[in-house]
């Protein structure tokens, strides 16, 4: 007997149209039911996909995918996408090698509109879509489902305001779970509160529903509704921001109401225009342990599904080092300051916002101001350390080097998850972290290669008072004693420089440090990428007939080694220019070949030479 | 006698706050015609600095510079700031090498309070400006002044939303000329023409401050003001968006009645919480030819003060022919588009956003958006060319690479203003373009060295369906019949390979034509940053004794030859990594060390080795 009766009945969106209205919501609780089996063996986004499970029903209850296009923001919410559209089946190999992806994914399936990721992108490319199907006069209508946390993105608010005024059908489905990955700020956030909490509101559309379902008056209601609504809503609704931008407002509806969904859903898809459907859910519904602690289960790894508990982590994290190391410098320094773009949590800055909630700001998910932000606060002589993983800093390029680098202020910005991210694959690699900052005038740039040193060098460049990015690695480095203390602009030597030197960078120093050892090759420690240990490498020039560099990023050392030993011959171990799939990190490390085995081949072969 | 008798005897700010009120309006005028004979010598943003006159003074008549800090968005409407602020002398030299900035410059005055260029920037550094204050327990206010184009730029809105429920003191001006650099587009702006027309709230306004003005009845008034006004305005303000956000809002004031503003401005300084004063303007104000036609006059260069002429440029531009190519593409290809941020004439697009209305999408200062919303349409089977000038495209870096590249959706980006930009200055150099896109995964990237090349270009990136950026100078390449066709990753051999050869890209090509047929040299065109042709730098490899790669950017085309030819010495003429101030381009070239001469130069040293 199959725990899943229904689900199993269930191998696309036709079987899920096929379905009795009234097994939905136990469809619902086999869908949750299958993802906690599922995701507590593999990882994975728990918390979000369970509580979108009931939006998802309903949308594809309503919408036609892909003649309709649905376009998730984020996509860590797509789970039970993925589920009713015939991937049931690969959901086991979730976030592995060449297995289901986490995000939507396009070559995945044609159900999968726009590849995702990063927040706040969804409405813009809808719109993008619904222009694509106006001007190539294609049928269909185009659904965006957004966070109440991606909603507050700029770029969310850009799109809002395009769309708008475009006067084309495009349907803005709020997923407000009021906690995005971690609890919002802002007026955004405090208006769709009231929202919410404008229980006179509820009851009235409650009614308004009930009366629509029911005769002439709601034939006559229907008709009027447009015009009633306004006049009743601005009694009612303490909020017009969406109204004001020139949309439709539906809402607030339940967001596990199925029932209610589709009807919303498709008097949404009767109107012609741009329309809002504020729908409220619970992170991590159905599942009591994600209920109570949607935080953790945002993004966790394996889990026993009866306790809800994961496998304690062996020793500390870069992000905890990072968190004590910021707590020690606000003891001692009033203007220490902390910035995070809604990842208090996963920057490791719980415990600083516990201690020193004044001097700590969560902006949500706004990069971009965030980091300007921070300009203003070091501009006013404070010492702000803004806290974003790489892949997340790239929406902030143009502040880091237009508000921070050019006016030479002092911003520290934490880069975690730099480098090979693993299982999140492409769209969260911060590969490319290095390559964008190490251009920029004046930002100084630290690797380092354990956590003694990442504790120190963070300690350094706020001391400095310069624009500075301190590059670390998901998980952790290594603990070993700094032996040279930290010098600016100062590389380590490790082993001797001889005539094959491997010059390596960040968390890849562990990864060489055996393999200059058996073979007897130089090995250097590149703690800074700018500036560079100029000295150093004129020594190298001089002494080396082959240098090797090692770097989990797109090639950024080696080109930097390779301009000032010319003509020394340089290889670069190094990310390659191509988009780097989901796998674990040793795998991606051996795909990029930067494993410690492509070391020792490039070691050997050099020493051939 | 002075044809300023006002303005000379103001000298600081202390002087104007000394000024009789009845003398500011004259100031005003005079200030004006200042400006508009000296900005006709030296060209500037002249139209935006003329519309924002009165209010700068209204500011500077109630804040207390540099206690209190005024942030400028953009910043190039700042020219009466800085006349009033002591640099009225240095006026002339304005734009020009070593001169004033066309910007705030903190290095300039302490009444800059920080440095700009790009929009939307300026609520969050005043932010941040507040928030150092109250933890560093100092006094003084902030000041934000924004236009009504860079506040629907996407990082402004997620500054209000933050800002909204700081509960802090922030003062944001609105200075609302209906127009940024192009007519404004969108929901917010519709809004904002609402609210600019309704009289009724502007006479119920005015009313009111005359009667706070009188008697006991005035301050029975301003103590229950708040409540009293919110009641009332529900009734007669189409527009609650700001106050939805958590400011207080005071307008629409007539931003050219310099008293109304004062009272307007110390109002807003009595509250303790966020205030958005909401000015309208007349962009261009005071001078009828920038009245008339102020898109024209936003950026102008030396024109006659008498008739407002410029003298006609010689010959066509780059954005010209970017123009008249997009025409003939839309012509024969019905799934053309073009997308530009708040940029249709400065990129050259008037003409197709005349004939081809229904495919012309200007959304505004949004870059990210418009990238993404580009993604959309390419992904909707559209073949989308998103025309942003280089140095706002570092906006969108991380659209580019998360939703196009990634994605590998044909979206052609048309990059105006590559390289060295002139009198800009520093914010505006298109100089980190190919650093920061030339790691992207998939992005072929361009270099067109004659307009020929730049309009044959173009239709192969949009003919070949892949993400591809086709970077071009601000002016004009040189005018050469194509004799080698463009190939794919084809670059071109423009004198035979020798024993010192160069390579050159872009517009750095013309430079180096004539020294390498003096020389003897080897000459290659880089036609391609991405891909690269690997079979000719094979050949150099083999035939080179030295390699001078030249290039208008910070190092990319030098990386990328010198990672090929090892160990072939390459000597990289680039643009160094440092901000580059403002001068003309060929001041900026001899500062580099990219100049004809500086080629030369390399040339015979290397021919020497």
């Amino acid at each position: 007997m199959s725990t899943y009766p229904i689900l199993d009945s269930v191998n696309s969106i036709e079987d899920l149209k096929a379905l009795p209205e009234e097994q939905l919501d136990a469809l619902a609780e086999e869908i949750r039911s299958f993802m906690v089996e599922h995701v507590a063996r593999t990882g994975g986004h728990l918390a979000s996909s369970l509580g979108a499970v009931d939006i998802i029903i309903a949308m594809h209850r309503v919408f036609d995918s892909p003649t309709d296009r649905i376009v998730f923001d984020v996509g860590h919410q797509a789970y039970a996408h993925k589920i009713l559209t015939g991937r049931k089946d690969a959901f086991e190999t979730l976030r592995q090698k060449d297995g289901l992806s986490g995000f939507p994914k396009r070559e995945e399936s044609e159900h999968d509109a726009f590849n995702t990721g990063h927040a706040s992108t969804a409405i813009s490319a809808a719109l993008g879509y619904a222009r694509a199907k106006q001007i190539r006069h294609a049928e269909g209508t185009v659904v965006a489902l957004i966070g109440d946390g991606a909603m507050t993105g700029g770029m969310a608010m850009e799109a809002m305001n395009d769309a708008g005024s475009a006067n084309l059908p495009i349907i803005v489905i709020l997923n407000d779970n009021d906690m995005s990955i971690a609890p919002n700020v802002g007026a955004v956030h405090r208006q769709l509160i009231n929202l919410r909490l404008s229980d006179g509101y509820v009851q009235f559309k409650r009614k308004l529903v009930r009366m629509l379902d029911t005769g002439a008056t709601g034939r006559w209601l229907t008709r009027h509704m447009e015009n009633f609504k306004n006049r009743v809503k601005s009694f009612l609704l303490p909020n017009r921001l969406f109204e004001e931008m020139g949309f439709h407002y539906y809402g607030p509806i339940d967001g596990h109401d199925i029932r209610g969904m589709i009807r919303a859903f498709e008097r949404a898809r009767k109107l012609s225009g741009a329309v809002v459907v504020h729908v409220t859910t619970k992170k991590g519904k159905g599942y009591a342990f994600a209920e109570a602690d949607p935080e953790r289960f945002h993004g966790i790894g394996p889990f026993d599904p009866a306790t809800g508990k994961t496998k304690p982590s062996s020793g500390k994290s870069n992000s905890e080092v990072f968190g004590e190391t910021m707590c020690r410098m606000a003891e001692e320094n009033p203007c220490v300051t902390a910035i995070t773009a809604a990842m208090p949590r996963g920057t490791g800055l719980q415990m600083f916002a516990k201690t020193f909630p004044d001097r700590f700001f969560d902006v949500g998910i706004c990069e971009e101001h965030a980091v300007t932000m921070a300009a203003g606060m070091a501009a006013g002589g404070l010492r702000p350390v803004v806290a974003i993983y790489a892949t997340f800093l790239q929406r902030a390029y143009d502040q880091i080097l237009h508000d921070v680098c050019l006016q030479n202020l002092p911003v520290v910005f934490a880069v975690d998850r730099a480098g090979l991210v693993g299982s999140d694959g492409e769209t969260h690699q911060g590969v490319y972290d290095a390559a964008f900052l190490s251009t920029l005038p004046g930002l100084d740039i630290y690797c380092p290669a354990t956590q003694e040193e990442l504790s120190a060098m963070l300690e350094l460049a706020v001391a400095l008072h310069r624009p500075a990015a301190v590059l670390y690695n998901r998980g952790s480095l290594m603990r070993t004693p700094i032996k040279k203390p930290i010098e600016f602009g100062k590389w380590e030597t490790l082993g001797e420089i001889a005539p094959v030197t491997v010059v390596a960078a960040g968390d890849m120093v562990e990864a060489a440090i055996p393999v200059a050892r058996e073979l007897g090759a130089g090995l250097v420690s590149a703690r800074f990428l700018s500036p560079v240990d100029e000295m150093l490498l004129k020594e190298m020039k001089e002494k080396c007939r082959r240098i090797i560099t090692v770097e989990d990023r797109v090639n950024t050392l080696g080109a930097i080694v390779a301009s000032r030993v010319m003509p020394v011959t340089v290889t670069a171990l190094c990310v390659p220019n191509t988009p780097i799939r989901q796998a674990t990190t040793e795998q991606q490390r051996l795909f990029c070949g930067i494993s410690a085995d492509d070391i020792r081949k490039a070691v050997l072969e050099a020493q051939k030479d």
